[in-house]
């Protein structure tokens, strides 16, 4: 979704599915993964397991007992494994298109025994020049968590690590404050990018001020488009914390709510920089135009400066070059050596003129 | 109405109208259908038929039954029918209006027992250089569906096969599902006409960081003119919607909201990407004037470059062009190499000037 | 209103205002009319009487019967007329003022026992090529309608007609659907405006296209400016409509409101066309000024192609017209015709440099 | 306010405040007046006062006569008068701060028995260059108004007349009508103000389409301040207005509040003349720019079209200038005229290029 | 925060924190303090005392008198202490977070027994170059105020001198009035802030218009962002002091709602300031821009002017300057003198249409 060259892919897909019934499963991604690995980690304030699963009937036994469990699946694409979760977990079928449409807007929507939400997560690609997106999907359900993954990541980790070792409140609190943990991670990251733009329009400012150069323009572009899709991920993740801590459904309790306020803030103070970010990297354009006038002027000068001078200079020249049979000047004994006087005279004046003018 | 070249033929129109009481039955539009067709299909669970009707009188026998009733109308330019239509199904006058002015903005509208909505669809003309628009009018009744269209096609086809196979929920559901299933079909046909945008201003994008050239800013232009054109259809539609779903008529049911939610969500991501398109193409503007800049600095530095070397180089050759009897050196041997060295000098410093500058 | 040059009449109006006491009856516009016409039409299903009155005592009487009277006055510079209108009607002062202020902002305001609404209509003058725009201002009372026009016209003509020959609904309903068909034959009178703008843009893009000229900004900006008035006279006219619409008085029936709905429709359509020919005049500005630069463009290639080709042959000119004693070439019989050969192999040089660049 | 050069000096006011603790009665503004004027006006329907106070203390009696009681104090620099006043009429502390800051933005406040509203008075200066700003505070009691001027001033004499003449409603309303009046009277001198500035728009925007002019860019700037800082003025004022209407208070009679509304209506306009001005000007600048670019054209081509005629035909001269033996034209008889019909004929073909290009 | 140096070293801090649970007290800031201090003031409008805590626990006992207790800890980085001061006074772990990381937006928020807020506090370096921010957290509990600043400095002493010699209502209201007089003290430090900023643009349009050079457009830039992270702070902090005015708990008395009011109305009048200093600062761009297309124009007609007389005269010394045996004129004894009469013709002739174009 950010790197705009995704898009001709897309258009194939869409195209695929026009005139498919609604609630027809549909995978819409890039991320094809071969082997979807089922997670099962299993926690109250006295016990774990943490378990791989083969089939996702495995997790069917999670709905009765009284244990928080956090079913993690890394991979979408298998659209029957998605139908079975589906079944088994007894989700609404639009609710299981918009888990497998990479291209949804982030958003929350509470059903009658669970909530829904889905968002992005942001990583820099490997070779760090790219932004990359990954849809997250969560399901909030009594005493349950689902989460879906594009692909194995290590996101979760610290999450995984921290109700391990029973660190902080992770343990002793309910299912929400897992997914309050989760979408806490993904919003960390964003730190990340956004300091990662900061810094590179920061090096671009410089630049520029130095030295206008036609590449440039592209980049400003281009970095105007990450900050347009950023924008378009995170105000949508702050409407949906906005929207869990509006909630009324009793799956979220009231203290819960607290940490999600604080996931907003974050979010607030994410948008306010990235507004700075916009302006900021608008103001590039005009700085780079500017410097073009500039350098512009700069020839001019070049140019103003060496015609002015030599142009009389040449024209005195010509005058004395002339086949007049009778010009007296030009048996003068000391002609030549006046005519160099006079253009010196001319030069002279011309510089002290461009100086005054403060031309060079 | 995406074609500003229609506006010339809208006068006359509207020229015809002015003066007319209200509630006249007067066509606005420029697709006039000689053989307007009216088809009828009902179908339960269990039933399906589809006939095509000579006379709308013919229809009358469904507002009867239980069966959900689909009468299709092709065609709306035949003033008598849509009157007769309104007296069968007990249209109010305002409404006939509405369906035959094909430059009405989308909308929805309640009535006692029936539910009125209107809106665009887009479809790429046969040569796909322009989008074509046609005016779809939905009335929802007590199992009964009228829609209307402004010429015969085929975008409705996958919803009659849909229904004709009963595959998923189509045959299940009441009217307000088909109503559904119709806006739907249209909203997913705005996805490839973005697309398309999308590719141009790519396309466009590319060709002026190569190039400007005087053409591209009348392209720019035009793109603007579509996207401005579509943002006027799509964003009615979204508050169409958005009118279904807060609707308190019992037509509509509240499992069939959650559909229409979902088409809202579309729309929010359509209304969300034709914004991105549209700062996007704004940019190509400034780029193509810092582009033109460029170009012009170019030229001004190929002339700066030439005229500074050559012309003190001139004046050079001027000076010892002069016929002043008394000029020392035109009488010396070496004189005229050394002046070829002399200038050889100026040249090189020039040359060396102008490449710190960096102009070449 | 449109025209600014009516700017400088009106310090003098409001300088002649300064220091009344509110309610003083003063009439603000620039329409003196000698001889005001009051016309007074009566009806009911069955009954049409049209009479001109002399004096507006002769109204009276219409206050008592139950048929509907409209009451036309042509004419509002007789300020002693208007002031017994008030009186026998019982308005109230502030309301008499804003009759008597053409420059007033449409708006609508209820009082115990009428309702007041005053609004623009616009109409091309004669020449054709200034909006004129005159101010209508509408009592309702129970059963009857007062209109106040600037200056006789034959706008309100084809109400007359209607009401004439029982036409539609025009003799069935009461005041309130009077009132509606007043507003509604203004709002018609809108478009036609709207679509002469939109003509003039169209041209103007187009001859700034062609070439770039002094006198178009001008016109750009004589666009934009009746954009704005208009938009200032549309915007608060929508606001009265809608004020009608939302009206808890009695004087307005709820299936009138369907149709003063049905105007609110056309007023938002033309709000929306408003808002796109604005963007669209505002675009040619752009045009305009990237067409300048184009044309720089070009005359500085001719500059530089001219002066670059030239320059260098003048110096070798140059060259041999030295009057050195020792210049071997001045002596070589081919010297001559070899100058002109590499002067010509140069001038190719150039040619072939400024075709690769596609200077022409 | 209105004058950016007063900035320097409210600096150090600002300065002399800080660390104060609130409700320290100290005077901001540039107005200090030495002989502070109290103007006591009593009446009702049938009685009427008009006297000058000399101590403050003398206005006691009229908080317990049933006459409306008007007490003007013209200058407000006397803190000492200022903390009396608030004793005597039992005024909070941060109402009587208010009051002294000069800087403050128009607001309306309500106390437990009494209205206060500060608001800027705009007039010309003397010499009709500037805008001078004056804050009037107004404190609305039962049967009484207080109102604080920077200076002696005679826009309130309309208002003292029409209450000696008993003209209109001003002596048989309460003292909320007398508020009315006179913010009324200071809105009317608001439209002057206005007026004033269309006009000097006008007048730079056809100068600058006549001739772009270095010192018109400042103008528009200027403009452009006087605009914002009117801006300023006059919305808050709106609010004030409007917070005066929706009043609970029983100090403001309902019949009062339509004259408030009237009110409202006049600032409603202006803020729109004013945003109407705003645009206006702010194409000014636009204007200006391509004004510039046209002349940076005209100048170009001056320059291009001496050039490109006069430097081929310099170069035929200097090639009949070279002093090679074997030139065989030199020697031809008529060579001198042919040469010169040669460049007559470049002369004219050069002409001819420019005048199908339109450049003269 | 004002500071774009400052963000490469945040970035280290963001890595840091990633992983974390929420709640784990970790400082954020650039300000270490090696001896934090904690102070303590009591008092009651009889009595007055001022120490110096050496550690918190201390401070205990004024949670059981009736006391106004106002404890200020001078450094945050001790996050220890924090976690000490978190558990005596029984606070929120989110609530520590908050007052260690500097990089917060102001905001209040509202706990069962305590209010707490959080804002920046500015001042001008010593150098008086870069503005300094620095961040203020205050909890309001039954009778106490606790304030966090980021390191020791001198901003409060008013407030301590104010309580000291019982000045004002200082003494004689509650805690909620302390909290009061800390925002408004540090309210007032932003008018000097905002005057330098009002004075810094000033001198740099007259600069600018003056004469436009290089740096200026960095400077612009500079004071934008200032502006920038100035709306930034004040802002929210005008929703912070909204919030403690909507707030429903009893902490906060009505009477004490009045001065944060008039906090209000200051920070309304400050960001209305910083609105116009934003506008004016973003002309300065667009004058400096216009003053860049001036010079080059004033260096075209230099160059222009130069070169459109020199050439046709050197031509018509080029022509004579031509070898032909037979050229007529260059025998004729007056032929030098007429040339030369001719050219000064040509001369007159350009500085007259020169003249006439205004171009010197």
């Amino acid at each position: 979704m950010i790197q705009p060259v995704k898009k001709k892919k897309k258009k194939k897909k869409y195209g695929n599915l026009k005139g498919l019934p609604p609630g027809s499963l549909v995978h819409i991604g890039n991320n094809i993964v071969e082997n979807v690995e089922i997670e099962l980690i299993e926690y109250n304030q006295t016990l774990h397991t943490e378990i791989q699963l083969d089939t996702i009937e495995e997790a069917t036994a999670c709905l009765e007992n009284k244990h928080v469990s956090w079913i993690n699946i890394n991979g979408i694409s298998d659209t029957k494994l998605i139908g079975e979760v589906g079944k088994i977990f007894n989700l609404h079928p639009l609710l299981l298109e918009d888990i497998l449409n990479t291209e949804h807007r982030p958003k929350t929507e509470e059903f009658e025994s669970y909530i829904f939400c889905t968002f992005k997560m942001l990583s820099k690609s490997e070779d760090s020049l790219e932004i990359e997106s990954e849809q997250i999907s969560l399901v909030l359900g009594t005493d349950f968590v689902l989460s879906f993954q594009e692909k194995k990541g290590d996101v979760f980790d610290p999450v995984r690590k921290r109700i391990k070792v029973g660190k902080g409140l992770s343990r002793s609190r309910k299912a929400d404050y897992l997914v309050y943990m989760l979408i806490d991670i993904v919003v960390d990251n964003y730190y990340e990018i956004l300091e990662d733009i900061s810094e590179k329009i920061e090096e671009l400012e410089e630049q520029i001020f130095d030295q206008a150069q036609e590449g440039q323009l592209a980049e400003v572009q281009s970095i105007k488009k990450t900050i347009t899709n950023l924008r378009r991920t995170i105000n949508p993740l702050k409407e949906m914390v906005s929207g869990l801590i509006k909630s009324p459904s009793t799956l979220i309790h009231d203290h819960t709510k607290d940490y999600f306020r604080d996931v907003q803030d974050h979010l607030i103070q994410l948008v306010d920089n990235l507004e700075t970010y916009r302006e900021w990297n608008a103001e590039l354009k005009d700085i780079y135009l500017s410097s073009l006038s500039n350098k512009m002027n700069q020839i001019m000068k070049v140019l103003t400066i060496i015609s002015t001078i030599f142009i009389p200079l040449t024209f005195i020249a010509g005058i004395y070059g002339m086949n007049f049979q009778y010009m007296p000047e030009l048996s003068y004994p000391y002609a030549y050596p006046l005519v160099w006087g006079f253009m010196l005279i001319i030069f002279l004046v011309m510089i002290y003129y461009f100086r005054r003018k403060k031309w060079f």
